[in-house]
């Protein structure tokens, strides 16, 4: 029923056990283990890219404990003072319950204030409170800083190209096509 | 301390509300909304796409209810066979708990099995099973036309140049650089 360690195994065995390893050794050793078929996947280096990304958001942005989608937020209501939740959920790709929360959130930390919309009474317009446009002036400078720290990673030639391929998807270029998500 | 909508604005107020609205009333409506500073940050558009990726993925493998993490995990296992779980975590930047957790979900659906490992007593060997190997062909083939069909979505020459960038990321290309992790 099962199959035992090959040749290529071997070679990985050989390696020291985990607690006289080194993160050096940990590493090398790490991708000395073949890929397979996850080679001809994009979506896998995909999903590398972005968890790197993510990261290095949070990371970067932790002085004042902003994560990415809470960015976005912000930098949208920003751009579109008086927002609904609705819109916004459909822009950015946000599922409503999720953002319910992140908006009590950035509501609680007084970045952000949910009035009655005066166009439609179910819904609420979003603003930036004047504290919230202080600490956005601060909050895009260290994003700024963890998109120099991408184009560092990645070269900046390359990150600018990647920028200009990945614009494009998710545009309505298809009638009916499948819309791209962001959370 | 609020500001209220601009003329900018406006023109998202003139739609017609929610419950009147088509799907293509909504997306449209939604493109019009602009995104500021998200314009200049890769991480956003590697995002949406990573979550087109993830959704196409999950339905096209709906039928035998493969998610991209247990793929991944599959196709290493099937590549090396006899990995220990140390080693699979620290290749495909899955966290050891998440990790225990997607096993023993492949090991109830009799697609794995963790062995006593030969060379060190506290850690196991990872196995497909022989019904393991069986269903791998069918997630394979599935996993295959999510590829397509992210190819189509993309065009064939993008999804190529895309390949070929991002294989490169997270390479130890500088000793002592960060490392992307795909969970």
């Amino acid at each position: 029923m099962i199959e035992r360690p090959t040749a290529q195994r071997a070679a990985i065995d050989e390696a020291p056990p985990p607690n006289r390893k080194t993160e050096r050794t940990r590493k090398r050793r790490a991708n000395a283990i073949g890929l397979g078929v996850l080679n001809g996947h994009l979506g896998y280096f995909v999903r590398r890219l972005q968890v790197w990304v993510f990261q290095d958001f949070v990371r970067t942005l932790a002085p004042i404990r902003i994560r990415p989608a809470q960015y976005s937020v912000l930098v949208v209501i920003e751009t579109n003072p008086g927002l609904s939740q609705a819109d916004i959920a459909e822009r950015l790709g946000i599922e409503r319950a999720q953002l319910v929360r992140l908006l009590d959130r950035l509501e609680r930390r007084g970045f952000t204030r949910r009035l009655p919309s005066l166009k439609d009474r179910r819904s609420h317009a979003l603003f930036l409170t004047r504290e919230g446009q202080r600490s956005l002036r601060r909050i895009k400078a260290l994003a700024a800083q963890h998109e120099a720290q991408l184009a560092e990673q990645l070269g900046a030639d390359k990150r600018k190209l990647l920028l200009e391929m990945l614009k494009k998807f998710g545009r309505p270029a298809k009638p009916n096509g499948a819309r791209a998500k962001h959370g």
